[in-house]
């Protein structure tokens, strides 16, 4: 299994609209991946590790698929939508990262 | 729910010993922190979003818990034991942020 990050950095003025994009561009993003995509998960940052620092990421999405070939294969062809939707809920230039899943 | 991620830089010259890791660190830090600690996940970088690009972070470890208190609460007793075996499986300082699950 491996999980895509999409990581959004708590830059200054950073704005992001949790409310659409856990309500519309999530629910976008699953309707268009279909069965390949088999979770998804997303969080709000709250904090750092030391005590009253900022977190580094405002936000995260998390998208599982059974293999990279998975997901290359199910994303190209929406990509392009996918990203136009990006200015809709943030202003932040998002980190991708791909993991294996261990644990 | 909140989840705190654990994660790992991959700068030059980083090691990262995963079957350490998922075999012998994580499941004492499930120990030390209890019912508490309600899951854990763990990944391994493999690649970042555009093609050929390195991942960001070697590895993430991530923790869930009802709350920030029950996190805090939890960790504060065994938090120089937990922190005193990280040399034991890489040589990176991992930058920890607190989330906030929203889906």
């Amino acid at each position: 299994m491996i999980k895509v990050s999409v990581l959004y950095p708590n830059t200054a003025g950073c704005k992001f609209d949790m409310h659409y994009y856990v309500n519309q561009h999530m629910p976008m993003v699953q309707q268009k991946l279909g069965a390949a995509c088999k979770r998804m998960a997303v969080e709000e940052g709250i904090a750092g590790g030391a005590p009253g620092a900022p977190p580094t990421y405002v936000a995260m999405g998390h998208l599982y698929f059974d293999s990279t070939y998975a997901f290359q294969t199910a994303f190209a062809p929406h990509a392009q939508a996918i990203m136009a939707d990006i200015p809709n809920y943030t202003n932040t230039q998002p980190t991708i990262q791909i993991s294996e899943v261990k644990m």
